[in-house]
């Protein structure tokens, strides 16, 4: 995998050569968090050790620009039943979609550092917005491994095509960073990829108009010039949009498959925290919700996209 | 006019008196501003005073959420020709109509501080929402005379409408405020206000699309409920709305007048500097755009709202 997807623990190697060649872990890491604690955990409770110092028992940090995120958090704790989630969706200022990557930026950095100060084992970028602005900049700013959605979602679309035209979808500023066309071009050189950016989009989602007249009218408008490109796969590069999915596949048929980022990220870092000894293997995870806004709206729209499980979110006033 | 919409310099009375009964101003007060420079303008030049210190020759300061804003001041331009216009756009954090009062509350403030630090003679909060929210908090921290658009939009609707049924829509917040039903009641007690929050025709009107079958659709869906109220007016509570109108007319037919506040709230400003002494007599006055956020989007959006002259914008860092 790309090195820009991932930034290793204890793997200074890694943060040196982020913008050069791949370069796979050595076998010796995937214990390293392991052995620190050579007594299984469900022992070291009834020996008096502290479980929580065992940094599988950390929780992963996720976030997002606002709501969309819990897309891909439905996804992850899917794959990752065993672990604790912390969620922040800096709800005041969202969306990040029609700003500039340098206002992206500043917010990104600023999300990530409430969450590495809640000790986290790992963070992961939801947002797509925010992974094609930031992620290299963030990863620069810790030593834990740190996961977008970009290359994730890069190399599952770019699996998905035969003849290798592939469409991508997302914001404005998404699509503008040019993020998922070079990393698919990375994952497969001669892909031909047609790109789009549908700022409605958003809006009709979190309107919940995901399946009348309207929201198929719009779709079909921003998916016309990508259509007749003969398109074989279009990436669903903006969290929202899988709640549209009914949609695209209506609008494009059969022939195009559809791909959306959430799972491919959440199966990838599954994959990682196994591979760096730094998952859960015991009890059931929980999920905890931050938010730069009152809660009240994220409560409502979030249950759209998670599901009832969005109860309740710890205000924060720092911006 | 009601004393929420106006906070009069030098009248203290009005500011504690301002959540209770109308109250008008005394006509002492119409001159106090221009008998402190007996000596017209164009003549303290050449006597070598100083014009820049003729409250007069002070900007008008206008805050928006972002962008829409600049209807507004459209309007206050061709209204007061000879004013000079200091606009400050939110766009690192628009838009607000999707966000709580207490935030809209905090960015409002900040706003309004950096205007007033400007040294302006009078403040227009050009934000739908943020004139619902914020006008009386803004208004208690500074001396010189606040317009929100909240007022004028509701007298102007009050007038349009003979039975008193009246819609008004705009962004969640605004709507949820109840400030234009409130402020309509006032003016015409007896009426019956029917609202509705329109999420989607901000993005619409931002994305250029006023006028095709989705922006139409769209307004169908939107003011069905309110076409079979039978209202007779509808007020367009959102600076965005107007891009619109031609699309707002066609779904509500002849029978239904449509009023802005944007046109409303200039008159007003206009009758109020020369109530106050404060209008500028000479000189075509210019306008000049702050945002907290990189300028190529506003200039590239903004145009559609106000023209050509978007040329440029200086950007603040400081949110």
């Amino acid at each position: 995998m790309d090195p820009r997807f991932w930034r290793a623990r204890n793997f200074p190697s890694d943060m040196s050569a982020k913008r050069e060649t791949v370069r796979p872990a050595p076998a010796s890491l995937r214990s390293v968090e392991a052995s620190k604690f050579p007594v299984p955990q469900h022992r070291a409770k009834r020996l008096g050790l502290n479980p929580a110092a065992d940094p599988r028992n950390r929780p992963i940090g996720v976030f997002d620009s606002g709501i969309g995120g819990l897309t891909v958090l439905k996804a992850l704790a899917e794959a990752n039943p065993r672990e604790d989630f912390i969620y922040l969706g800096d709800t005041a200022r969202l969306p990040y979609g029609t700003k500039s990557a340098e206002v992206i930026l500043r917010y990104s950095l600023e999300n990530a550092g409430f969450l590495l100060a809640r000790g986290i084992k790992m963070l992961v970028i939801a947002c797509n917005t925010s992974s094609a602005v930031a992620l290299d900049e963030i990863a620069g700013t810790t030593t834990i491994p740190v996961a977008g959605v970009i290359e994730p979602g890069a190399r599952a679309v770019s699996r998905a095509s035969r003849s290798g035209k592939i469409g991508v979808i997302g914001t404005e500023a998404t699509i503008a960073s040019g993020a998922y066309t070079r990393a698919i071009k990375r994952f497969r050189p001669r892909a031909e990829v047609f790109t789009r950016a549908c700022p409605l989009l958003v809006p009709l989602a979190e309107e919940g108009w995901t399946d009348n007249e309207i929201a198929e009218r719009t779709v079909a408008h921003y998916l016309d010039s990508l259509k007749t490109s003969g398109i074989e796969a279009l990436l669903l590069g903006c969290t929202h949009y899988p709640l549209l999915r009914s949609v695209f596949e209506k609008v494009l048929g059969a022939g195009v498959k559809i791909v959306d980022s959430a799972s491919a990220t959440a199966a990838a870092v599954r994959e990682r925290l196994h591979a760096l000894g730094l998952a859960r293997l015991r009890g059931a995870g929980r999920q905890s919700f931050f938010v730069t806004e009152t809660p009240e709206r994220f409560i409502r729209v979030g249950r759209r996209f998670l599901g009832p499980q969005v109860e309740s979110a710890v205000r924060i006033e720092r911006w």
